[in-house]
């Protein structure tokens, strides 16, 4: 059994992260801390987990996290940072749901997050956690970096047309219209996340610039291999009134090849091995409610111009888009099956 | 290997049957029924089992049901009791998620469902199954009847007191107001279960009598072996502006016994051992969300006056009220761990 | 034109108030106070005001609500007790929708609010708002307490009964189950009140108490005439995952007398001039939507047992429930048609 | 006194236009038309309107409504056009809130209603309604074709670029991201409709192509006088789980000219005296609740880069999207203050 510590158990990636784990056969969760709550029963914060484990919150201890296999940081942006040093150098492998090795380019973490990191060594290391795109290097990672929420959409919408052998897209003209439920912006006490400012409604946010943006240019280059060619990526995010989902629409201008390529064979077969990306017939609608609680992203395509094409690619941002995809890293750092743990079905309706 | 049949697959309470059966390791789903679908793959319908089936709705053949071992019926009222005999024949078990098989009361039946009973024998044979008060005999049973959603909330939340040995309350003088989310009325298409009916609104419904009422009356008779006292229970339901959830809110009017007894206790040990039904701490306030997609049922319990007792019972309507209860009974009546495919943790937030 | 002042208009009855009172065909709002956004614009907070106004929040000054002919309190509880001695004197009229004037006992409210009354001779004097119910008196106040939005579904909801010339019901076995929209919360940053705490679920809340209950009683015992029977009434108040809207499910034993009147038409007669209480007929089931954003509140009776009869009571609990009914008293007070400004119809869808 | 007609008030837009035009000062609702629902009372239907008019729904009679000054066509496509030609002869102007009076091309109509056009000679007389755009025509006109929803919000949000003196955008390349609320879909009863399949989801729909994509394409012709350039729009529509309220995100690539110009100000001079277009600060995010249940329409701008803009326009796709507008053209057609009738207020929350 693998032992487990999650660093931060109070908000929704944390609550998330424990509903796939205690169900995970090859997992013991050893530890759960937090800054704020330590000596209460996690059951008593979270009643769905009631009958399901006598956890407490505990403070933070390292010496305790060090007796671990894997700690998950669900924490805010900078608490992974101080601990992932002494953790490796302990043996212990480290999955961090927050940013702090999410970005390589450290001017735009500084940036971005208004943090200085405190371990560039270990970030330098450190593996990008989209499983399915950089599985191998995750296989033997001591440090992973979980993708944030709408980036994990828009790679995976787009991956098999950056690493296409020809030239299908114009990558200077990407346009990604992201939507998002409001589970996304966390579990905390803030005048503009309550029900009544958000239920019935709909707006943009982030209009004048979103932490995603870096992420999602420095990740399209490292899947082309083409650098300085998505600075001008175009990203908008809204909230949804709903609790889980997000649906990205990506409008692509498509090269001459791309106009006469089969994309969605292209799609199909790039992805026919992948357990947790299902690529819909063209024309599909993707739900985000066909999601809802599973560790999957669908994809569909449709071409409303000759040159143009519009990706529609739907998760759940607290599954695929935070705690699932932890845990699928975790099966690969440990060698277990990619599944294992993952393989309940969405709750529809 | 289990060999289910289900009939009537496209309904909420046939899909979230898939859900939990498909995950369930002793069972395999060899046919599933649509008598307007047929052909088609139900993944197609309900997108969330994309991956998970290749199952196709096939017209219902009685001769395929029959080499099941066991038939769901999660289909409208009046089908079950067509076919239940010639399955008991064959040997085959039946589970129906409909009414055919919950009021022994037959003159109550053709009143509230407007059906003539087709096959009454049956029914006198049959069982009742509310899982964790009539387990024995579910557990030999060849045709179970499962309970309405309702009925599950208000029998749960009430039989501690009604098996007491001493008279606790006051049977003529209940009152339940009971809340439902939307999908308790099923996936149909009708005005009035539209989207902009309902969304940011709240209301009773079937103010002049429900089908739950006499059913309530018949199980209440039932669990306290009295006859005749449960008449004047009065009974409201509400509906909520959510897709699944149930709270019934039981109003009681205590008796000298029952205002000097530690009814806290006496629920607590009631259900000590029971997996599926949870006694929260007194003057707990139990969330619908608590048991989002969970086989589970929460109880809480307050006294504002010294001989009052408020009830506070939740479920998911979907699974303990519906098609998790069913898998429960199914689980009986193979001599399964009564947990095995229901292990899963609600869905929060 | 009547100049008005109002106190604290940065929560959602402020806001309602502002809807109405800019559209009041007799009014000018001269001041809109808050002790955080001084000198931001209101609209900047409140964008469905862009257009409407150009008021700015200033700080609270006495002297210039002085030169107000009515100042509303939409504060916290315990604001308009410090300010309403000197607005009388200065013959300003006040109308709070706070709590400080709506108990005249003392006790109750200190228990209830952990607040010292600070002008208990200025209590004595004022009126209690309920307008269909204490109209005359409120036409000559100096000062009104606005009521709590549940209470006035309950007061309108009984009056007809506890006016009748003979006992119509057992008063002390009155059944309150509550429901409200999550904007009767305020506009507040606190965890609990977050989206995804609140949207797809239901509970109740305020279980062993809630500050409506003795408020709901004094107010019975003052319709009725009758002192002390009231006390063991129980009221359960639930949340409903909607913004506006409140329904009362209230709970009656009716004696013989009662039992054997017709009450439909008791009520019909009763409110048959009132312009914002409509008695539906009997066995309707009033739906909150029907009243939102309006300044109305629906009946319907039913008769489940012969000697029981349910009322259900519904409003929008920022209108009717709360910032309406402010309006009609200010109609009241200054002599307009009670209906001034408040002839708007419910939104629907 | 205004007598107007209403043909088809059983659904959203049909009770919208009665919350309108029952408070309107200058109208008298004569009559009111339902194939299905003659003889009963409107409130009975849609019980807001209790207590607010008497009108009972009535066969269509075509000597009745050629007694009124206007008639409102709120019904399914084709209907208007079966009898505008008579009231048109009969003095009568008419006011269709479907597409009959949309598209003047009707090889378009034809494909993506499936209608022949009845009376194209009225068609080409006729006034396309986008009150702020073809103002001094729908004053003189006899028929108005009441704009769709999405173009409606697509034509605010780029007439002052298409209409501005040099060429600031690129036509070809536009992309309008929209979302709506589930009323735009109206009042019936169909099972991708239900609430149990629209709420806490999000997924684009029409993918393959929507009627409002050649309306749009006409209408940016007509504003901008430039035909065929607009063919190869993007428009994607998504479904909100909300009731009201539209936002579409338009994505627009500028000329050097367009990038060196101040938008902020083209935009906020260009709409200076519109009571109903609102300019938003640049960097605004307008959220669909500010124009909750208002005859309103929000623009807010930005420039993600320095040749791209994104606009976001929001709007109440049953008030400025529909009835409102409607409203506004009649006061238009009747030489009436524009907001006559128009004023309200957004209900927010």
């Amino acid at each position: 059994m693998i032992s487990v510590g999650i660093v931060g158990g109070t908000g929704y990636t944390g609550v998330e992260l424990l509903r796939l784990l205690l169900r995970h056969p090859q997992v013991t969760v050893r530890v759960l801390t937090s800054r704020t709550e330590a000596g209460k029963r996690v059951a008593d914060m979270f009643p769905s987990l009631r009958g399901h484990t006598d956890l407490e919150f505990s403070d933070l201890n390292e010496d305790v996290l060090k007796q671990c296999d894997v700690v998950f940081f669900a924490t805010p942006h900078g608490v992974a940072m101080k601990y992932a040093k002494g953790l490796v150098a302990a043996g212990v492998k480290v999955i961090d749901l927050a940013a702090d090795f999410r970005l390589q380019n450290l001017e735009q973490f500084e940036k971005w997050y208004g943090l200085e990191h405190e371990c560039p060594e270990i970030l330098k290391d450190s593996v990008y956690g989209l499983s399915e795109l950089n599985r191998e290097k995750i296989k033997t990672a001591k440090v992973v970096g979980n993708p944030g929420c709408y980036p994990t959409t828009v790679q995976l919408g787009l991956a098999p047309l950056l690493q296409a052998d020809v030239a299908l897209i114009k990558p200077e003209n990407i346009i990604i219209d992201a939507k998002s439920g409001v589970s996304g912006a966390g579990r905390k006490a803030s005048l503009g996340m309550i029900y009544s400012e958000n239920a019935d409604n709909f707006k943009a946010y982030g209009v004048a610039g979103h932490r995603h943006h870096p992420e999602i240019v420095e990740a399209l280059e490292h899947i082309s291999g083409q650098k300085g060619v998505f600075d001008q990526i175009i990203f908008v995010p809204h909230l949804v009134p709903m609790i889980r989902g997000m649906l990205s629409t990506i409008y692509i201008d498509l090269t001459e090849e791309g106009a006469n390529s089969d994309l969605q064979s292209l799609y199909e077969i790039y992805y026919a091995n992948e357990k947790f990306v299902d690529v819909m017939p063209a024309n599909s609608s993707p739900e985000t409610r066909s999601v809802r609680g599973a560790n999957e992203l669908r994809i569909a395509l449709y071409k409303p111009q000759p040159n143009k094409l519009v990706i529609l690619s739907v998760q759940d941002n607290l599954v695929k888009g935070a705690a699932g995809q932890a845990v699928q890293n975790m099966n690969l750092m440990f060698n277990l099956d990619e599944d294992t743990g993952l393989t309940g079905i969405g709750l529809l309706p």
